[in-house]
């Protein structure tokens, strides 16, 4: 590094969506070698800068697995999983990153399209304040149960893309003992499932909180979230409605459309650093 | 924030030590204010940038803590815990801000004299490589006992200004369960007190892990390698000496002189990145 001031190494900004975080890297025309090994080391919360995952910022057109996109989304949102594997989209971090593109002048704020490996995702954002995302249609299937600490829910098995199990429960939400993984039907759910617990304290307004699998409790999860929106409708048996969720990280706010079917899912994006990435250097 | 190379914002850096990691505030007038707030918001592994505590980089005579210090040594560590509160020096950090000085140009590489609350340090640094910290000397009391996971270990009370219980045991390190805290005789720490359980591999190389007071096991922590090193010697009834010890977070360097009585601390210090803290402005 050349002192505080230099703009050696490789650019990056930090930023959170309701506590779910992100190394986000500017790369327009795609001329970064964006290894796995890189992503873990920005990841790496004491060796690096730490992030849940890396939001690489690439225009679409540069990169072969956007290009196809490019007249509707001029952004890709080349997101990886901090072990530095490939993931499709995340709704917290579609936020984080529209609110990126919206502060440098690299979109204008409002509607913005958005390429994902999940296809082309539409976001209303604006320089600050809460930005929507258009989460899509989920897929609602049959109940079935989750156990936790000696006690099984039953639950609403929704996909949105990723599968998940609502789980409306009568307990505090905060008693809960997540540590553990919960124990599902396998035939249900071979690749494992994200099960949310909910307490609903109103009719429009509910608390979660999640298990995603491969990871653990987190302090949000915005497929998680949507899938709520749609357990929600079914239990109250809408098709339109808006709610207001409380998780760990912070508030999100949920709408159900029921014309199109999608689920708009809102909240904070905050970015909160910016720098140059120079490990090696010194 | 304006864009990825604008300057406004605070200015930081982030390293680590043996993967003990610090925001570094380059400050030199101390114009500053820094408040408990404003380091746990840096600190904040999710919602900030996240480290085990912030140093600010302050020339002595700008500062009335260290003002008394500025003929013997030019820079102050402000050191302050992740929570905010005040703390008095830290082996790791000292590593970290003295590669900081060298790279920025703001000290030359060699013997860097360095203001902390514990008083005036020396380091030996370089622009790259090992880094090498005078920790002073170790004073050594008598046994007592520290109980983990229903075994009761004995073990050396050393202090170096604050308290350790050095507990040299024979089944390896890595079977320890160090997720609770150690059960210790507490007429003789009434404050508590870090326990290091260490590991003899042959005369000249040992391995620690270490439960710290208020923490938890931590992947390092450097005045704990220096009780371990005051007690090696007496174990090995030597007044000089030196060691290689292993810590969860990488590879350390003990050495005890017999002239001084000093212990000498040696390990990495490494800058991973540089940028602005924007929290607020979007």
């Amino acid at each position: 590094m050349d002192g505080t001031d230099g703009t050696a190494g490789i650019a990056f900004v930090k930023g959170h969506g309701t506590r779910n975080d992100f190394v986000l890297l500017p790369d327009p025309e795609r001329t970064l070698d964006l290894t796995p090994q890189l992503v873990t080391a920005l990841c790496d919360r004491r060796g690096g800068i730490g992030a849940d995952g890396v939001l690489r910022v690439v225009r679409s057109r540069f990169d072969p697995e956007a290009a196809a996109m490019a007249d509707a989304a001029e952004w890709f949102m080349d997101y990886r999983n901090a072990d530095g594997s490939l993931s499709q989209t995340c709704g917290n971090g579609l936020r984080v990153f529209a609110r990126y593109l919206v502060v440098s002048e690299l979109a204008p704020a409002g509607r913005i399209s958005i390429a994902t490996r999940a296809g082309v995702v539409h976001v209303d954002a604006g320089p600050d304040g809460d930005i929507t995302a258009d989460m899509g249609v989920p897929a609602v299937f049959d109940t079935s149960f989750a156990t936790v600490d000696g006690t099984k829910y039953e639950g609403l098995h929704v996909s949105m893309g990723n599968p998940h199990l609502v789980c409306f429960i009568d307990t505090p939400v905060e008693n809960l003992d997540l540590t553990g993984i919960p124990d599902v039907d396998a035939s249900v759910f071979p690749d494992g499932v994200n099960v949310e617990f909910v307490g609903v304290a109103d009719d429009a307004h509910a608390v979660m909180r999640v298990h995603e699998r491969g990871v653990g409790e987190t302090a949000s999860c915005g497929s998680g979230a949507c899938a709520v929106a749609a357990a929600l409708g079914v239990r109250q048996g809408v098709t339109s409605g808006e709610w207001v969720l409380d998780v760990p990280g912070g508030r999100l706010g949920l709408r159900l459309d029921g014309d199109s079917g999608h689920v708009f899912l809102t909240g904070p994006a905050v970015l909160v650093a910016h720098g140059h990435w120079t490990a090696g250097a010194a």
